[in-house]
Order: C-alpha cells, then sequence, then structure tokens
C-alpha cells in the first residue's frame, strides 16, 4: 500500500447540488492544497438542518480516512456564532461553525482534544463576505490545515466545554422496554431510532428473536418481527432491527417505515416485548 | 500521457445523494487504497432498481478507464444472494451482488472470464453487518483488487453460467417492422427502447430516412420523423433517433418524450415503414 | 506547497444526478488525461438553460484553480453550432458550446484572448454522434488540454467577436432607485438580482442603513431592512443585502424570498429609498 500522502479533505453541507456553492469549496480548498483528496459526504442536507448535518457526519467520520473535514450547516452565518476547528482522538480536525453540527462526530472519533477559534485572518480568503464562511473561512482554513499549518496557528485555543453542544434525545430504558424517538429518516424510509444495541440488551437481556411490540403515534400497538435485517421478511413487511451502526431501526422490506408508519424525525417510537405486563 | 499508476474505482448504488451511505464507501475505499481514483457513476438509481442499474453500468463502463466497478443495486443484502467478484475480457473487475446487476455491463467489456464469490473475510471489513454489505465487503474488496490482490484470493471460484442473469426484452424484428418495449428513461424523458441499429438495419434494410409510423399504448399510431438527433426537429417536436449508443429512441427537442406520450419502463413500443402492410 | 502538477479539469452539464452521462464524461476524461483532478461543477443545471449554466460558471470559475472548464448545456448539439475552446486572461480554457454557455465567466477571468473551433476530429472520440458531443467532443478535447495540447491544435482560429453572447438584463439605475431583474434562485430560495454593489453605490450614495422600498409584481411596495446578510434579520424575516459576489439579494433568513414573494427568473424588482419622491 503507497502511503497515504495526499492529505484528505471531507466536505458536508446544505448548499444543494445544483447551486455552484460546494463547488466553490472545493475549487477554494485544491487552490491552496492542490493535491488534497476530496470527498463529498453530502450536500443535499436538510437546509439549515444542524441535526441532521451532525448525524450525517456521526454515521459516515469512522469509515473516513484521518483528514480534516470542513462542514457547513451554518444558519447563524455572519452572526456572533463563531468559526472553530476541532482535534479530535483519532488525529482529524473538523472544521465549521460551533453550532453543534461537528460534536457527536468529534465525540465518536476519540472526543475533542483542542479546540480553537477561526479568528487568524491569514488563512481566510482576503476578503470575507458576511454569508458565505464556507468559501472564505471554512474551506480555506481546512486547506492550511490539510498542508500542515498547525492547528494552533489558526485561531485562538477556545474550551472544549464552551462549545454549543447538540445530542439526540436518550432513550428511556427499563426492563422489557425502550421508548426512544426519531432520529433520522433515510431516504429509503429506514427509521433510524435514538437507542443502540447497548440499549437493547439492558432492556431485553439479549437481541430479542421473536416479535417486539411497538408503540406508534397515533396507531395502535404492532406486533412487528425482529430480524437481522430487512431482507429476512417479505418484500413489503415491516420489521425492527439493529442496523449497520448498530442503532434500533423500523424499516420495510424494499419499501419506506417512515411512510407506512407516518413517523417523521423526533416521532416517539417504544418498544416492548409481548406480553411484558404494562408500565 | 502519464502511466495511469493509480488505479480506478468506481462506483454505483442506489444509496441516494443526501444519505451518507455513498459516502462511507468512498471512504472505505480511500481507507485501504489511499491513491485510487474515485470515480462516481451514479448514486440515485431508482430504489431497488436492478434493472435501471445495470443499464447504466452497461452505458458507462465502455468509457470509463479499465479498473474496479463496484455496484451496489442489493434488496437481497443480507439473504443468500452471493456477494461475487468479476473479471471480464477488457481487464476489469466487477464487484458487487449476483442478482443480475453486474452481467450486461460484463458481457459488454468483452463476457465474464472468471467469477468469485466474495468469500475470504480477510478483505471484508473486520465486522459485517447484515444490511450493510456496500461498506462491509463491496467497498473493501473492490479497494483490495484496486490495490492488486489477485481475484483468486477474494473467493472461491464459481461458474459464470450460475450467476443470476439479467436481460431486457428482446426486440420482435421483420422486414418493414420493430417491436420493442422501454428500457429506460433518462431525465431529459428520452425514452430508451430495447433495439438498436442492427435491429433498425435489419428491419428496414437501412436508415430510415423520413418518417415511421410509431405504435405507442393506448394512443393511436402517429407517424414521427427519423432524424440524426433531437436537434434536427424544431424545439417542442418529437423525433425518433438512434442514440449516442446505437439504441433506438424517441424524444422531445428539448422536452419530455416519456411525457408526451405517458411511456413508462417496459411499455412496448412498435415502429413500421408509413404505407407499409401490416403485420 | 506542492506543485500542482495534476491538471484540473472541472465540468458543468444538465445530464443529471442519475443518468450516466457525467460519468461518461469523467471516464472519457480519465481515460485520456489519467491524473486530471476532476471537480464537478453541477450537473443538474435546469435542463436547456443555457443561462443558468452561464451563471454558475460566472459564480464558481474564479474560485477554482486555473484549469480546463468543461461546459455541457447544449440544446443545439447536433446542429450548426459549433462547438469550441476560448482561453482567458487568467489562463484557463473554457471548452463547450458555443451558444453562450461560456462567454460571462470568461469575460470575468480576464476576457477571451483566443477562440477556436474544435473541427480536428484527431482530438475527438474515434466516432462522434449526433446527440452527445459532451462525451465525443467536448470531453476527450478537454482532457487533450490538460495533457498540454496547445489550443491551437485542436482547432482553427476563430474571431472571438463572432462567438454567441449572453448578457443579462442591465440595472436602471438613478439618482435614488434601481430597477433590475431576477438573473437566478438558489435552492434555499435567495433571489440573486441583476445588479451589484456598483449600482447600488451609483444609486444611493453608499450601501442603505435601514430600509428599502421593494416594487415586486403583483404585490404592493414593502419596506424591507437592508443589512449585511440574512442572520442579522429574526428566522422567517425578509432582508435586502449584497450577496458574496456582491450581488444584489433578497433573502428570507432560513426561509426562501423566491416563495415569499413568487419571484421567479425575470421577474422585475425594483429598489428605492423609503420617501424619495416617486419617479
Amino acid at each position: 500500500m503507497r502511503p497515504p500522502d495526499r492529505p484528505l479533505v471531507s466536505l458536508l453541507t446544505d448548499f444543494g447540488d445544483r447551486d455552484p456553492w460546494a463547488a466553490i469549496c472545493r475549487g477554494v480548498i485544491l487552490s491552496i492544497a492542490p493535491d488534497a483528496r476530496l470527498l463529498d459526504i453530502s450536500h443535499v442536507v436538510t437546509k439549515f438542518s444542524v441535526r441532521e448535518g451532525a448525524y450525517l457526519l456521526w454515521c459516515a467520520l469512522p469509515y473516513l480516512p484521518v483528514g480534516v473535514h470542513v462542514g457547513v450547516v451554518d444558519p447563524g452565518v455572519g452572526t456572533e456564532r463563531r468559526p472553530v476547528a476541532l482535534q479530535v482522538g483519532r488525529g482529524d480536525v473538523l472544521v465549521g461553525p460551533d453550532n453543534g453540527l461537528l460534536v457527536p462526530a468529534a465525540e465518536r472519533l476519540g472526543g475533542i482534544v483542542a479546540a480553537h477559534r477561526l479568528d487568524e485572518p491569514r488563512y481566510h480568503l482576503p476578503v470575507v463576505s458576511a454569508s458565505f464562511h464556507g468559501r472564505d473561512i471554512f474551506a480555506p482554513v481546512g486547506a492550511h490545515l490539510a498542508n500542515g499549518v498547525p492547528l494552533g496557528s489558526v485561531g485562538s485555543s477556545i474550551d472544549p466545554a464552551g462549545l454549543v453542544p447538540l445530542a439526540w434525545a436518550a432513550p428511556v430504558v427499563e426492563a422489557g422496554h425502550i421508548a426512544a424517538s426519531v432520529v433520522f429518516v433515510d431516504t429509503f424510509g429506514n427509521v433510524k431510532l435514538g437507542a443502540d444495541r447497548a440499549d437493547v440488551i439492558r432492556a431485553f437481556g439479549s437481541e430479542p428473536g421473536g416479535e417486539v411490540e411497538v408503540h406508534l403515534p397515533a396507531l395502535p400497538p404492532v406486533n412487528l418481527p425482529w430480524r437481522r435485517t430487512f431482507g429476512e421478511v417479505d418484500p413489503g413487511q415491516p420489521v425492527v432491527y439493529l442496523d449497520a451502526f448498530d442503532r434500533l431501526c423500523l424499516a420495510v422490506n424494499q419499501g419506506s417505515a417512515a411512510r407506512r408508519f407516518g413517523l417523521v424525525e423526533d416521532a416517539p417510537v417504544a418498544l416492548r416485548l409481548p406480553g411484558a405486563t404494562s408500565r
């Protein structure tokens, strides 16, 4: 294997695929770091949805090479929210607004070991606009970091404890019962819940084998099969499983669980073993 | 020209552009093959449409450099369908599920010269989930192959004749008459039919010059101009032509033939020369 | 910083993200220029909208490294419109149809210093179709230029003055008054007008501080705040500002000004200072 001598820079934004804003960020990065390997995570994050962007980074970054990751979902651009760079335990640097976007991924990559405010204009574009910090601050700082500029040079050190937090609602886990809420609905219509394998084990002792009783908003409770994956039920049939990130998930094989059950983000979903005593 | 020393890895999936699943595959590939040239074919294949994905690969791969091509349209993930790698006559390796997705492209690239089942876990991610083989099997195997791992190392040899086939309905070609069906509707609304230049020559002796009589579902027969391309009729006007892949095609100049004629995949379309005797 | 020895080739088309046409162009480029750095600007330009493509190139190219930029929004493919390559003052070469697509960006990059018609088949694919010049002419010529083939080799020199022009409607600027029209609506719903900072200074003497009176089609005049950016008004509130390209713009913070005010391309929008005498 060759040494990964070319730095990796990933990009996640809500800029959309048609508009040129994401391409402009790519162009700024390649102008400063001509040999960078660019990796687009997504540019069609639901606009202004810091939480969705945070979830996508949380999912993706562990599977990317160590590098610089620029995230721009930034409804507060041009206001007092701080532009920051966060070094994490794994060795990556995450660059973006201090609005929670970077925090869950940073915690999953070994936690934040240093945080800096991007207040050194030397690493910005010469003119910084009020509305496009992706182009003027985040992309160029990310590229300079990819070139080997030390984190300490891009701005003053700040206390990681003072960063804007972001967390999904914690599940309520009791013996035989999990109450969680919808964290994300993917484009297949798979419904990701705010609970994971550890919560399942705590609630049920082991992964359920047969059916679970699922409580959904505005619907009567329904018994659904628990399986290893959606392909183990017939097409069109619903299923509960732990997804490829060990997250509790509802799906419909070759269909949309979100549509089937009318589920959107934040909707409450509870699971219990059939026949277990009611809470 | 420089030697193409950096391996090419292409990706085609139905993972969508917003979700992080495609980016995760890119990240896994670059983690294993840091210098690979990644080329995205499409990630918005209609979900679960193995046939559409197969058509896109058939179109695209002949124009890509020789490399490793990873295709993931995989409704059967986690079930008994086999993960495979197919070596083709041109020298490429195609990696994906054994559900027909890879077959038409493989045949167009010189045919399958070797097929292996991806049963060597050494080239998978350490933990293989039941629902995301794109990340856990196909991307890492593709990257290892791009790094030069021999095809024989990624798993046991299987008989290409036993692969799940995929073929579009063959046209019925008679003197003066072609009956075919819709294979693909592109995002312009151009309607690609299951017949090609050779079928046209067999039916009509040569490429028709003037008009052809077109039989469409639920519409009276209509005479349409046969031209070299859509730009040879006025904007808004329909046309029959051989497309850039020598495939028989209906279009509307700067419009959508699919919408104009209510055509969807599998719809039957027949052509005859005007005034030719009825079948 | 490493020398940017690998040539940059950017791509902008209206081919869509699902269809394989854009990937085929990428594949052709990498087949000819194996070490090129590919940068996608957009492939979801509104189909056939030469003007929108021209706007996107105008926005993006100044932020990309010097390179070869291939643009394909080409409703006239296969007709008499000329395929061209334009060298600009900054050193880039722009490749695409002679339909205005490349002109505004070329002017912004220092102006056209040489123009050539792509009539040297040696740099095309061996077979040139009538309907896919992106694949058969523009991508291969762009790749050969990226490899260092001199501009003069790809075809005969033509007079830049004879190129098909493209310009947005000029604003009418008077003391205290600007009348412009909508040039572009981005995917946030931000409305870009055909007037810039210089026009604003000419009309108002300086950037307005408080409110401006905005005249919109089919609505009574409305006083809107003028700010540095949308983030300086409350979420859901409209604002007038100069965008990150110094272009006059209407926005709604975390919302869509296009939807709020029913604005589409070419709609007339006028601004005056409140209390200024009517024209």
